[in-house]
């Protein structure tokens, strides 16, 4: 497809003065570089799609130069970066020293805040508004947030402060009724009931074609008689009341989400209001890609695939399916076993438990919190609560599973899928924090599985053995054994001997970075150096004594880990081991700096010093 | 006073046969009681105060064998426990081994859930509600929370989540339009504006009482009738909507919740209602004892004082107001800096700032975690937020430090206030991981202050002299030294040698940790022990050129500080130095087990092991 107006090129100044035919035309060509590119790298394509016409809108409105757009989660954003000079390099989207596929303030001045967790938006765009007026400037904040972020605590938070906030602020709630998964809850409904009932507005295109004619007056004026008479809509519109206006935000809305030319005359007969507006938009998730507006979630975010025979499920077991199986299986014999998760049943590989055990599975939206809380409620009542939720976004958490949790000794399992590096989401979306956050907590206790088998014997042993709170951590993506392949399956709470040809160092590998491990062994015993290698799937409490006696009398222990160094499984054994043997010197390997941006998870790790090279070097090199 | 209701026996069956007259006069005497012991032990005066019709209301409703009740934040249980088995050990509130100021399972079977943070309830009883549906039960989930307490976003997330639950659980929303100060927000001015709108329920007594004359049908049958009228009185109230219907929860109300015999009436009626059903109880904070209505939040939490003369503020300085002279101080000649805290005006000692600088404070309303973000939007603009939150509520915004202050590295500067041990409201509330988390954090900066000039400094240096995310930790109370006794004030960035006398062992004292360290070395003197001691501001990074430099050739190092030590300061410091310098020992004393009950600060450092006598005691016998 040879694109009329999408360049490296483009501007404001082209997209103000294009036809409304030309802005479809536009469209069309940003799906089309957009599919080809996602269809190549992978990438997050079913909101991108859905909010190119709107983003089209909000960049021939706003101006770019002072005006600052914080998209919320910023998986949308793959046509404003497009539109604000990225096209040239957007076939780099997601790799390696390319193009983030989230906003990023060292990427472009105009990528107005970092984006990546879910709800942030209004907060930060409230922030800014506040600064703009402190400041005394005149510039527009917008927040686009989807109706799944609004769901999430923090953005609530925001929209409860900006509802007093009397400060300019513009709110654009993409209303696409998903989260990840189809999107729940009241608020949810509430939007749905207001998009029947209402109707959309539609541009008065024909005084507008007029006015426009008229040289010199026709933009301001346009704009005066535009907000009046959309005044007028908007008073009318309040006999159907929205939760918004009630929080005291002027609600406007639903806007059809891909009509361009309604959400530009909307957008500027609001934009001048002076108190905090929010303006509901209602697109659709994969809009103008068959396949992916037939299953949105599908298409959420996906790996290379071809375009015209769009992905093909690749049927590959990963930790994420093997974790779904273990569950049905452990609940098919045990009644009190309920499954919670936050707006990603799909992610986590909860569909199926979802679809065979309807009243036992709760998915809590985009609100890690609630589920924590929510599932020590259960846990309290005698049911065993499995949370699934990935490790990066149970950050969010944190204090309820001190408090909730741990403090009352709950028995709530978490299941911390994409636990250590995720890949092309970069560094917004590693799962590098949460052996750090759970070895502080009190009474938990903490695995990382190595493989499949060994996953469902912890998840097995963390339901039936374990009377507090409990967690497995498991990375994305495919085991580099399947199955089990050390030890006996049963013992997933001891430390299990991989390798021994000497007593040079001791080698802790923590879970999944077995694999690396024995390379690192492999090439040391090549080397003329000859140790142990021990994995160890317990990162909490430490299994100190039978520690001991596996690393017997290996001169130096090294502990690798996915996961931050502070707090981390090295710390931990180093502080046990030195309790009861005061004379090893533990030393841990482990992520110093977890802000790795996109690239493979190979390449991660390397970058990050815990790859077998890294491994080798340092024992090589007794650092 | 004698009590002719209140004591060690009184029951259900007591409450349901009173006569009304007989329940207020209950509510006076549970007024006097919690007045006389709060004037003994200090605690949490106005909320219980205010809650005491609601709870005698609630006790006549529902039956605790097996109806759960789970108070949000817990603070206005007073009158609970004194009617569920705790009238006899209330003199001991809030005492070592004596009545938590809190809901404590461990307590009393009758405590649902153990709370302390805010914004817990709604989620916790709706996993209590869903336990009971699928268990087949048929008891009772209520959940009280204040107005407050409801901007949290994990309350939001829970009110989105009941709206689609189709449960049947009744939310009590205990609305006295504060939180500890004035509360805030757009909700806050939606429950105003429906308080003033609507006028309160009256119950309909003259019907009941005739009704309840006829023998047998009577309890029944009033029930029936009370719902009918009630439903058609519901149907009415909807033209004058609430946000809690549009979110999918009936609502009920307001109701005057100081009038008990109402709350009756509107609790039975409405409490078989199959869906979730929103009461909203308007009370007074401090209700029945003047000073307490006039100023509730100085009778928020209060320490012992004379009933008749009411508190007498102490003038005396601590840390907070430290901070809060030296805030004013900062934001005199620098225009930048703005204050941003989470409902606590005056615990965070912002009060005055407040007042000087209105457009350059923002009170978040009980919103830690879009505090921060909206900080950052605020950073980011150009502006020097000073975010003033305490240690344990911070927790909450774990996430949003990480995402959008270090990894943007925004120029935030925390006043961590409330780290380390608070002594009598117990574990909920202490502070101690916030060394942990933020050492694990990348681009943060964090100091724990030693005394008032120490906090001065370094809040000035931070403010000044960093370009990125920061913190500064002090505890709850007054400093050991006043003003600053060791070391150039300038050099809050390096550490300072305290004391000198051998080489037998370094004791580096973490901030406040330096007075029980030097009560430790003088003891160790004496008992033939010598070595340094050296007092350490910055906890991240670790000085460890400096530290090396005065470590010497101590023996051994010992690190003391006030928080867990998974993550902390010692674990830091033994890193970092085995980098450098591989021959030094260093031991951690810090806080292994976090969940301290309430007791003196000084009894809760012996119970963590790390008071003047235990640090002697490890460092003499080399443990």
């Amino acid at each position: 497809m040879e694109y009329r107006f999408l360049g490296p090129k483009i501007s404001k100044f082209d997209l103000v003065n294009m036809s409304a035919d030309d802005r479809r035309v536009l469209a069309s060509e940003l799906r089309d570089k957009i599919l080809r590119t996602v269809s190549n790298n992978g990438g997050h394509l079913a909101s991108s799609l859905g909010a190119v016409e709107l983003t089209i809108a909000l960049s021939t409105v706003f101006d770019y130069e002072k005006d600052k757009i914080v998209f919320d989660v910023g998986h949308q954003t793959y046509s404003y970066k497009l539109l604000t000079g990225r096209f040239g390099e957007f076939d780099t989207l997601r790799q390696e020293g390319g193009v983030s596929g989230f906003p990023r303030i060292n990427e472009s001045k105009y990528d107005a805040f970092d984006t990546g967790h879910s709800s942030t938006s209004v907060s930060a765009a409230l922030g800014m508004a506040r600064a703009r007026d402190l400041k005394g400037d005149d510039n527009y904040v917008v927040a686009v947030i989807g109706d799944g972020a609004l769901t999430g605590g923090l953005a609530l938070e925001g929209i409860n402060d900006l509802g007093i906030s009397k400060t300019k602020m513009i709110v654009i709630l993409n209303d696409n009724e998903m989260s990840i998964d189809k999107n729940v809850g009241g608020l949810s409904k509430h939007l749905a009931k207001i998009r029947t009932k209402r109707g959309y507005i539609k541009a008065k295109r024909s005084t507008e074609s007029f006015l426009k004619k008229i040289p010199l007056i026709g933009g301001p004026l346009i704009r005066f008689i535009l907000a009046i008479k959309d005044w007028f809509r908007f008073i009318t519109y309040r006999k159907t009341p929205s939760i918004f206006e009630d929080l005291g935000i002027v609600y406007y809305g639903p806007v059809d989400g891909h009509d361009i030319e309604t959400m530009i005359d909307t957008f500027n007969a609001v934009k001048d209001i002076a108190d905090p507006v929010l303006i509901h938009v209602a697109t659709s998730k994969g809009k103008g890609y068959r396949f992916a507006e037939e299953h949105p979630s599908d298409y959420h975010g996906v790996g290379p695939f071809d375009l015209d025979k769009g992905v093909v499920p690749s049927g590959k077991e990963t930790f994420t399916t093997a974790f779904g199986k273990a569950i049905i299986d452990e609940a098919s014999h045990n009644d009190k076993i309920v499954a919670v998760c936050a707006a990603m049943a799909m992610g986590t590989g909860l569909t199926e438990f979802a679809a065979q055990y309807k009243k036992r599975f709760f998915d809590c939206g985009i609100a890690e919190e609630h589920c924590v809380t929510m599932a020590s409620g259960l846990a309290i009542s005698g049911f065993i609560p499995v949370v699934a939720i990935y490790s990066s976004f149970l950050q969010r958490a944190y204090d309820e599973i001190v408090h909730d949790c741990c403090f009352m000794n709950n028995h709530v399992v978490f299941a911390i899928d994409r636990a250590g590096f995720v890949g092309h989401d970069g560094h917004t979306h590693h799962g590098l924090r949460d052996i750090s956050f759970m070895n502080s907590m009190p009474s938990m206790t903490l695995f990382a599985a190595r493989d499949y088998d060994d996953l469902r014997n912890i998840l097995h042993y963390c339901i039936n053995e374990i009377n507090g709170p409990c967690a497995v951590r498991y990375p994305r993506g495919s085991s580099d054994y399947g199955n089990a392949l050390y030890g006996d399956p049963s013992e997933c709470v001891l430390p299990h001997l991989v390798a021994d040809n000497g007593n040079d160092y001791a080698l802790i590998s923590v879970g999944v970075m077995c694999r690396e491990c024995e390379i690192a062994y492999s090439r040391l015993a090549k080397a003329g150096l000859y140790g142990k290698h021990i994995n160890l799937s317990l990162v909490k409490p430490v299994p100190s004594e039978a520690l001991i006696s596996l690393i017997g009398k290996a001169s130096g222990v090294y502990v690798c880990e996915e996961g931050v160094l502070s707090g981390g499984a090295g710390e931990a054994i180093r502080n046990e081991l030195q309790k009861i043997a005061p004379g090893i010197k533990v030393t841990p390997i482990a992520v110093e700096d977890d802000m790795i941006s996109a690239a493979s998870v190979e390449r991660q790790r390397e970058i990050a010093g815990i790859d077998s090279e890294s491994i080798f070097n340092r024992i090589l090199n007794k650092k």
